[in-house]
């Protein structure tokens, strides 16, 4: 596999990150992953945008403009013959880069720039949940960002796998529904949407924007909200979405059959449409 | 600079972390930081314990022993010259290692050992604190592993340092006092201590354990809490402990100048002599 790191293509198993990296030693860093199709990324500017505003909560400067980032998941997808590849996975890393021993950064960081692709299998048409006991920490900054720290995910995602789900539901530390361990969440209540409001230690994730914005366009309601646990087990159906999966239909959480919404279908024919117009326009 | 790295001591230019190191891609991974002194170093047992501890938790194997540990960092301080240097910092990574895209861990792990040094400057007498917005996670278990997702730890000391103090106190996400960014806290109330509860969000720190152990030797009384940020403002005296500081005095917090407490001094010269004997014991 080819890689790009800090402006080279490279094989992957001739890349070094350097191991005083601060992603490294304290998950100082952010990424993004973004869909590709045919070559075409999705939502490219969306990603970077994000990035870039993480970036400056952390004060890491953004080694690279969109222009740039764009060009160089092309060059990325061209060396590992993927421009014809139905599904990419890209996954966009940015670290502070290296740093002398403790907490505080240097003053003048020289970020490290990540970028790898590998084929993304179809998903499945639908996914089980469990409720995880891991928190999603709403009192802190990081909860909003999409750093590099992901163990409280992976140890809900974990709890998922043992108990035989596809999916981690994690509510935040002030016990309302924040998101699965590697999606946003949206709930039926008859034919309105609800979904985390941000300050649930919620990602404002790319595809979640998306959907809010179909949705008003398609006069479905949306409503960004506190979500007690309890209207989990009264919705009228469910979904997740992410840049991989889209719009991600659950048919179980926990021991209970989610109906399919019928709206569900027509929300997911309309991001399909969004997509294929946003590829569009990067081919332009 | 000399590293250690899965078995072999090279220049930290020469050492590499793969690209799709998990500790590198998710903060998937632990640490410790120990205290050498004239190459002897202090309750590594108490640091492998605590290492294998959050391994178990997390299903990271531990790819040494505690005497497969020890042998590897005194080989590293002899690389560096520092078998004589009055004051080093050793700092063990074990991250799961490599693995492909997504979540999920390896079902066999091949997990990455690093373990560093560099000389660590003679700390000040004493250090000024503020309180931090960033709070600490009590509801994930990753709050009390010292896993390598230092960036709510990072954000609160950057907060610290834009007011001028030189430590951050963290509460934890109901509210009570846990920590410091990298060290634990202990208040006086008259002539007895407490320190936050583990359940508060808290790393259980190798010197927090030996400080409580050395108190109730001493005959002072501890109590493990659930403090309120209140009590920090009436407190009669407080003072921080991790490996590289030992007991550090809080002179300050927040505007309020801190007393010295009379006690502070009696557990620093018990630490002494408690780190003096472990190290003679490392030698046998």
């Amino acid at each position: 596999m080819i890689i790009w790191i800090n402006g080279e293509l490279m094989d992957e198993r001739d890349a070094r990150i350097a191991p005083n990296d601060r992603g490294f030693l304290l998950g100082d860093g952010l990424f993004e992953t973004l869909l590709a199709r045919q070559g075409r990324i999705a939502f490219l500017d969306a990603h970077v945008v994000r990035l870039a505003a993480g970036g400056n909560i952390l004060g890491i400067p953004l080694p690279a403009s969109t222009r740039h980032l764009g060009v160089a998941c092309g060059m990325l997808l061209e060396a590992n013959g993927l421009t014809k590849s139905a599904r990419t996975a890209l996954r966009i890393t940015v670290t502070r880069g290296p740093g002398p021993r403790g907490l505080l950064p240097p003053a003048k960081p020289n970020p490290t720039l990540m970028i790898t692709a590998s084929e993304s299998p179809q998903p499945a048409p639908s996914q089980s949940a469990v409720l995880a006991t891991t928190r999603r920490n709403a009192l802190s900054p990081v909860s909003r960002l999409k750093a590099l720290p992901y163990l409280d995910n992976l140890l809900a995602r974990e709890e998922a796998r043992s108990r035989g789900a596809d999916e981690a539901l994690m509510l935040d530390t002030s016990g309302h529904l924040a998101c699965a361990s590697v999606a946003n969440i949206f709930l039926w209540e008859g034919d309105k949407l609800v979904t985390p409001a941000e300050e649930c230690g919620i990602l404002p994730g790319v595809t979640r924007a998306a959907v809010i914005e179909l949705a008003e366009r398609l006069k479905i309601s949306v409503t960004e909200d506190m979500i007690a646990p309890q209207r989990i087990a009264l919705a009228d159906g469910a979904f997740l979405t992410n840049s991989l999966i889209g719009l991600m239909p659950l048919s179980r959480i926990e021991r209970r059959d989610v109906p399919m919404h019928r709206l569900t279908g027509r929300l997911q024919a309309a991001y399909e449409l969004l997509l294929e117009a946003d590829e569009e326009e990067s081919d332009a």
